[in-house]
C-alpha cells in the first residue's frame, strides 16, 4: 500500500471540505487540519452578531461531517511551518508540535479582515469573518444597551446606541440591516429604563459612490432605498480617516460618537500563503495556476479566497463562496489525475450570480447576471439558496425553524452575555471604560 | 405618588423570578438585579456541558421575560454592599457603582457549590452551577478527546477519556448519564484517529453507602442499576481525598488517572448572605421566619436555596426549585401585605415528588411521595415536566425539537470549541500540560 498516496487540507472552510468530500471518494488518506473543531457557515455570522441564531445553528464539528470517512482524519491545531522541500506541515496542537508528511497539499485558509495597514481601525473595530468575531460584537452591543437603559446623559446614550456599520458590500447591508432590526423589534421595547425614550441609528458607510459596486445601477439603488426603508442612514463617499473607542472620524472631518465600529470594507488572503515564498498580488493573495496548482511548487495546490487567478477576460474571479468550493473540488480532482498521471483539469467557474440580503423580507439578487429581482422576491430567493447550502440536516432544520420564528415574532431569544470577564476583548473593555 | 414602595430583588433565579411576575401584578416598583443578563433554567445545565443544548436553549433573556411590565427594571451588575440600617444596596456596574434605596429588598441569589474547604478539589474540579461552568466544561471534554484522538499512549489515552463525576444526587446522577451517552454515541465513532480503539469510563463517585439518599431504597437500587446498564461505573463509599491535574485519591488509597473531575456533591448558601451580618447555619444558610422575613432585618426578605427554614417535623427545606419557586412567591407577597398592615403568611410545601433522569429512557421518580416510577415511564415523567416549567415557548420549542431529535439520531451537533484562549480556565491550560 506504499502508493496510497497522502493529502494533507489546511483550512475546513467551503474550499477544503469540499476538497476533502471529493477525495474520500478515492483510495488516498486526507489529513484536514483546522485550528476550530467545526467548519462554519460564514455568510451567517451576521445573524449570531445580531442575535437571531445560535453559534451552534451555523457550525458544524469537522468529525461529524467525516464521521463514515475513515480515509479522512482530523487535526485540531494551528499550522506553523509548510517545509515545501521536504514536503511536510507543522502543526502547533494542544500537546505540543507534530510534524505530518504529505505527497499533495491543499492550502484552503480563506482570508482575514483587511484594515489596509490603518492601525486604529484594527484596533478599535470589529471584524465579523468568524464565530469568535460574532459572539464578541454581540455581547458588546448588549453589554452597551445595558449601559444605555441606566444612562441619563442624553448625548451619551446616543453614542453608546450608534452603531456604524463600514462598507457597502453584501456583508456591511446584512449586517447594518439586521442591526436596525434587533434595535427596532427588541432592544427598543427592552431597553427604556430611563426616560426620554432610547434613539438608535445604525449609520452604513461606504467610501464610493454607490453600494455593492458589482451590481447594476438599477439593484445599487433599491438596495439602498431598501436599507433606508428600514432605518439604516447610508452615507456614501464616507471614508474613515480615524476611530477612537467613542468616535468615528470621516476624510471630510465628520466626527460620528460611537462605541461601535463594523468593519467589513475589504478581505485580504490568510498569513498561511507567506509560508510557502512565493509573490503574492492584491490582498495578499497568491498566484495559482488554471489546474489550481501553485507554480513551482511541487504537489501544492490552493483553492478559495487566498487564490488569485484570473479569468479569461483577465478578471480574477470574486472571493466568494461558490468559487471556493468549486475551486476546492478542482483541486481535489486534479490531484488525484496528477497521481494517475492524467491531464489536470482548468478551472471555468459556474456562476449562477449574486445576492444580498437587507432585512427581513429586503434584499437583492442578480440570478445569472440576468434577472433582477428586488424586495420579497430576492429576499425568498436567498433565504431557500441559503437553507438548501447549510450544512446538516438537523441545523438546517433549527435555522429554518428560528428563522420562521424570528420572521414571525421578531424575536430575538439568543441575548445571552457569557463569561464576561473572558469573553470581553481589548475593544469592550475600551468601550466600557469611556462610557463610565 | 410617595406611596408607591420600592422593592429590590438581587438574582434572577427561580426564586427571584417568580417574585417579580408577583410584584408585577400590584404597585410596586420592582428593580432586578443579577450579574447575568438572563435566567437560566439550571436543571438542564448537564445537558449544555455534554453538548446536546445550546445556552441559549436553557437561559432566557430577564429584559424579555418582563417586557411588557413596565413597573419592573432589570440591572446587570455585582452587588457588593447592603446597608441594611439605611435600606440601600451598592451594585457594581459595567460603567462603576450605582446606589438604589429600597423599602423592601428580597435576597434570592441562590447557592455556589461547596468544596467543604479543600483547596485541590476547589482548584481542579469542574463545577456546574451556572452557564460558564457549562460551557467550560464542555470545551474541556471536547479538547481531551481531541488529544486522544492522536495519543499513541494507551495509559494516557484512558486517563484524558476517563470522567469521574462526584456526588450521588440527581445532577450527580444525570450527568454521569449524559456524559457515557455522549461518548457511547458520539465520541466513539468520531475520535477514533489511531488504533487501538478509544476505550472512555464515566465513574460516578459516592461517599455514602447508597445513591439519592433521600429516595426509597427500592429507587436508589433501579437508580444505580439503570446507570450500570448505561455503562456508567457507579462506586459507593467512595469519598474523594486529593485531586490533582491528572489523578483522583481516593481515602482508601485508590487512584483513579483522569483529567475531568466534576463536583456535584454540594451547596452552600451564596456568600452574598453575609452582607446582612446574620449568623448563618448549615452550608452558609441564613436563617428565615416561616414568613420569610429575615430576622431583625427590617424589611428584608430571603427565598431559594441560600434560606434555612425547618417544616413543622423540624427537617429543613430541600435546595429545590420548587420551593424556591414557592418561597419567591410567598415573599412577594407578604411584602405587599406588610405594606398593607395585614398578617403575613407562613411558608408551607406543596411538594409533588422529587426525580432524576439517567439517561436516554432512564429515570426515577417518586411522584407525591407515593408512586415509584422508574425506567421509561419515570423519564416521560420528567420530560413532561421540564418541558411544561421551560421558560418561554419560542426556548420550550427548540428545546423540544432538540431533545426528539436527539432521541431519534444520537445526534450531538453543539460539539463547539469557542475562543479557545479566552475560555480555558485554569483546569483545561493543567490538564493540557499534562497531557502534553
Amino acid at each position: 500500500m506504499n502508493s496510497r498516496p497522502k493529502v494533507i487540507i489546511i483550512g475546513a472552510g467551503f474550499a477544503g471540505l469540499y476538497a476533502a468530500q471529493e477525495l474520500a471518494k478515492s483510495d488516498v488518506d486526507v489529513l484536514l487540519i483546522d485550528r476550530n473543531n467545526f467548519h462554519t457557515f460564514t455568510p451567517l455570522l451576521y445573524q449570531v452578531a445580531t442575535c437571531a441564531l445560535d453559534p451552534s445553528s451555523i457550525a458544524y464539528p469537522v468529525r461529524t461531517i467525516f464521521r463514515t470517512q475513515e480515509s479522512i482524519s482530523f487535526l485540531l491545531g494551528d499550522v506553523t511551518t509548510i517545509d515545501y522541500e521536504q514536503k511536510s506541515v507543522t502543526v502547533e496542537t494542544q500537546s505540543g508540535e507534530q510534524q505530518h508528511h504529505y505527497d499533495y497539499l491543499l492550502l484552503a485558509t480563506g482570508s482575514i479582515t483587511n484594515y489596509f495597514g490603518q492601525e486604529a481601525i484594527e484596533k478599535h473595530a470589529f471584524g465579523l469573518k468568524d464565530l469568535d468575531d460574532a459572539i464578541k460584537l454581540r455581547h458588546h452591543i448588549l453589554k452597551l444597551f445595558e449601559l444605555a437603559a441606566w444612562s441619563t446623559d442624553t448625548a451619551e446614550r446616543d453614542a453608546l446606541t450608534t452603531l456604524v456599520v463600514v462598507g457597502g458590500g453584501p456583508t456591511g447591508l446584512e449586517t447594518a440591516g439586521a442591526l436596525y432590526e434587533l434595535y427596532n423589534h427588541v432592544l427598543k421595547q427592552e431597553y427604556n429604563t430611563v426616560e426620554p425614550k432610547m434613539r438608535a441609528r445604525v449609520i452604513l458607510l461606504e467610501a464610493m459612490d454607490n453600494l455593492l459596486a458589482v451590481y447594476p445601477e438599477r439593484l445599487q439603488r433599491a438596495a439602498k432605498k431598501q436599507l433606508e426603508s428600514l432605518g439604516v442612514e447610508v452615507m456614501l463617499n464616507a471614508k474613515v480617516s480615524d476611530v477612537t473607542p467613542n468616535q468615528v472620524v470621516l476624510a471630510d472631518g465628520r466626527i460620528i460618537h460611537s462605541h461601535t465600529l463594523v468593519w467589513s470594507a475589504g478581505v485580504q488572503a490568510s498569513p498561511i500563503v507567506k509560508m510557502l515564498d512565493v509573490e503574492t498580488v492584491r490582498g495578499g493573495r497568491l498566484p495559482v495556476l488554471p489546474t489550481m496548482q501553485v507554480a513551482e511548487r511541487e504537489g501544492i495546490y490552493a483553492a478559495g479566497d487566498l487564490t488569485y487567478l484570473e479569468d479569461s477576460d483577465g478578471k480574477p474571479y470574486p472571493q466568494l463562496i461558490p468559487v471556493a468550493k468549486q475551486q476546492g473540488i478542482l483541486a481535489a480532482k486534479n490531484m488525484l489525475r496528477q497521481q494517475r498521471g492524467e491531464t489536470l483539469g482548468e478551472f471555468s467557474y459556474s456562476d449562477r450570480g449574486i445576492m444580498a440580503t437587507i432585512g427581513r423580507s429586503r434584499a437583492v439578487a442578480w440570478l445569472f447576471y440576468r434577472v433582477q429581482l428586488t424586495g420579497f422576491l430576492a429576499w425568498l430567493a436567498w433565504l431557500f439558496l441559503h437553507l438548501v447550502v447549510l450544512m446538516g440536516f438537523r441545523n438546517r432544520l433549527s435555522v429554518f425553524i428560528s428563522w420562521v420564528w424570528n420572521y414571525l415574532t421578531y424575536d430575538r431569544s439568543v441575548r445571552l452575555i457569557l463569561n464576561n470577564e473572558e469573553q470581553g476583548g481589548e475593544r469592550n473593555d475600551e468601550a466600557d471604560q469611556q462610557a463610565a
